[in-house]
């Protein structure tokens, strides 16, 4: 028997990809399946970014250089002094998708059994990450009757250790479709100073703010500098998921000149798509207007179908393109598998993401899933029908199964006891 | 001041990428400066690969599926099967470049603290991603003298700990060019196969063989199928280093099974370069003769550069587009230093690795240099005429430092010594 690692055999599967194989039977069934579950925007990749792909007219696919192309370092730094957040292209290097950042990230600040501060339910390829990293996440839990906010100062105090090293944040959060607001910003900004420790934030839905809400990153506090570690990609910005395209960003020399290291230990990112991402980089902001009034939509038509099932908890999400609710229900989970396995409606079911896995403490989420909007309006208007049917078809289900299990805990316990 | 892991602090920064400043001030001085040092081939990425790039359809630039496109895992099983290497595309996962198996390889085999054997010299990046998974590397030295060859079972048996999980072999060898023959990779399985541990095989430059030499891959040797892991790259084989493909592969499912795990942490590797991948990998190995017949004229233009450098000790190469040659000086990275600061013949200099950065073990490889053959043909003369040029000045430079350096110790000790 060969060996495999303890920390590859504990390392959790993906909550988002792990139901797939069940909707591919679904599928095959002849049940159309509306995938919710996961972050892959339907919107066009735009022109210029297929554009750049198809005039790529070097004559040698040659290693880019470790940090990241040149020009797409300047694109960059145009890119975030529109966005009021002064980064030289020297405080930025290109990373092989926001994931490689996270990586890079952990390992720049934590050696093996330090801890990262997150805040539950959580992006759970952070898990991965960590897993890898050999780091300890430890989350602080956020509430979905209150839209899933940051934790209080005192709160998030408490869990900080000698082995802290730092907060992470993602802003617009991946899965609660929350945006944190310049006060609390502000806040955990005094805290990391006081405290001495990082915040990475995971900025990758920037854009994605609704209802005219604007952003704040991390980058526009002033003096928590040295403290800050942006986390960035491509990915949903410019429907270029595919690009593997991100970035990491700091103010701090010390971070960056460790980050250069990790980025030659794994010598470039793709050079075909850093050409590519130049080209979104450099569209102008106007590009997201009408991208926006379509998720803002989209999300619209995910709350209305959540106010037609009772008992759901379900604050209006105000950016990225995700939403967790809570639903009348026990087991997520045992809902996202019976939904492609028993259950459809005209035809329909839905592929969604139980949030148990995006919580780190054991029992968290288990009555709650994540669902992403990226899907066009009218096709959501019918998976959030199938989904209402779902829920309360899973009520019933779950009532005859309890009811059932009990008979036959009866049943069972009657003999056992007579004996006695 | 904040805090920094001492994982990335101890981390070596590259040896073949550390040079690359100093080049670019000899440039700017009016130096041509021929660059020996990286693995970066100048053949031009062939059609097929581009033409694949440039003709990219898709409207949305999607994540790929985590363990690749289903079209490229078929294309490299029907690649690996010409190649007389039986594996399905189920045994396949794509990487973001070899660096990225390796990585895999090693989270999947080792805990924090666990060992791998490897022989060095060897390839710098394998300590960037021990460094990164923190595991040891344990390195048994291999020789110039013998061209670099697998040391004994008897060697390597004594770096045996209870930690050691795998062995670590680059064949054709990144830096030595060494192809090590059928008979010592037999020997090298049965000792996997009764101690118990992984060979982890990187054979990127598996069509680099030279002489008529044919290649032996691990996955040629029956038995030991379950102890064998492939690590692989399209980079070198299609002058496409930029597209990071690469593959990890074995028959072991319990490996494959934590790698997708890894793979689904990381989301996909970059779509359009999978695309282009599959257009290479599906190409007529009769593609390889003339650039080989270009290779192996290159070596010879290397070794004919050595062969009238009095002193110089260095094997013919069989493989790979490498050459490690152990030199008449003293310090190895002095002297590539020098070549870009203080020398030129005829208005040229060569940026070339020491090899020091290629040992673990202190002090060893001092006096050696890696060249990577990566030029034409005259353009390698010239740059090997300027090298020694470049070990005849720098030996007299040598010379003149120690004489001065004990001139002044001798003067420094006398009034010293006269105190007393």
């Amino acid at each position: 028997m060969t060996h495999i690692s303890h920390r590859a055999q504990s390392m959790q599967a993906s909550p988002i990809r792990k139901l797939i194989p069940l909707a591919t039977a679904a599928r095959k069934r002849g049940v159309t399946v509306y995938p919710l579950n996961i972050g892959q925007p339907d919107i066009p990749t735009p022109e210029p970014v297929l554009d750049a792909i198809r005039g790529f007219d070097q004559k040698v696919l040659a290693y880019s250089p470790s940090p990241g192309e040149e020009y797409l370092l300047d694109a960059f730094s145009g890119y975030y002094k529109k966005n009021r957040i002064q980064l030289e292209p020297s405080e930025i290097i290109v990373t092989t998708g926001g994931s490689e950042a996270i990586f890079f990230a952990f390992l720049a600040i934590c050696d093996p059994g330090d801890e990262v501060i997150v805040f539950e339910p959580f992006y759970t390829n952070y898990n991965g990450m960590a897993f890898q990293t050999n780091i300890t996440l430890k989350a602080v839990r956020t509430y979905a009757e209150d839209g899933f906010q940051l934790p209080s100062v005192e709160a998030i105090s408490k869990a900080i250790t000698p082995k802290t090293k730092g907060i992470l944040i993602c802003n617009p959060n991946n899965p609660t479709g929350t945006v944190y607001p310049r006060a609390k910003l502000e806040e955990l900004a005094t805290l990391a100073k006081s405290r001495n420790l990082y915040i990475l934030s995971d900025e990758v839905y920037r854009e994605f703010t609704y209802d005219g809400l604007e952003h704040t990153s991390i980058m526009h506090i002033p003096g928590v500098e040295s403290h800050a570690i942006l986390v960035d990609s491509i990915s949903k910005r410019y429907s270029a998921c595919g690009a593997r395209i991100g970035v990491i960003a700091s103010k701090n020399r010390e971070v960056m000149a460790v980050c250069l290291k990790f980025a030659q230990a794994r010598l470039s990112s793709p050079t075909v798509e850093q050409w590519a991402a130049k080209a979104g980089v450099l569209m102008d902001p106007g590009y997201f207007k009408p991208i926006l009034a379509e998720y803002q939509r989209r999300r619209d038509a995910v709350m209305e179908g959540f106010s037609k099932i009772p008992g759901v908890v379900c604050k209006v999400p105000t950016g990225a393109f995700y939403v967790i609710a809570k639903l009348p229900i026990d087991d997520g989970e045992a809902f996202a598998k019976w939904l492609l396995t028993d259950f459809s409606y005209k035809g329909n079911t839905v592929l969604v993401a139980p949030a148990a896995g995006f919580y780190v403490t054991p029992g968290l989420g288990k009555n709650e899933i994540r669902i992403s909007y990226v899907l066009e309006v009218g096709k959501l208007r019918t998976a959030m029908e199938a989904l209402a049917e779902g829920v309360k078809a899973f009520q019933a289900h779950e009532k005859t199964t309890k009811a059932a299990v009990k008979a036959a805990a009866a049943n069972a316990a009657l003999p056992v006891g007579s004996l006695r």
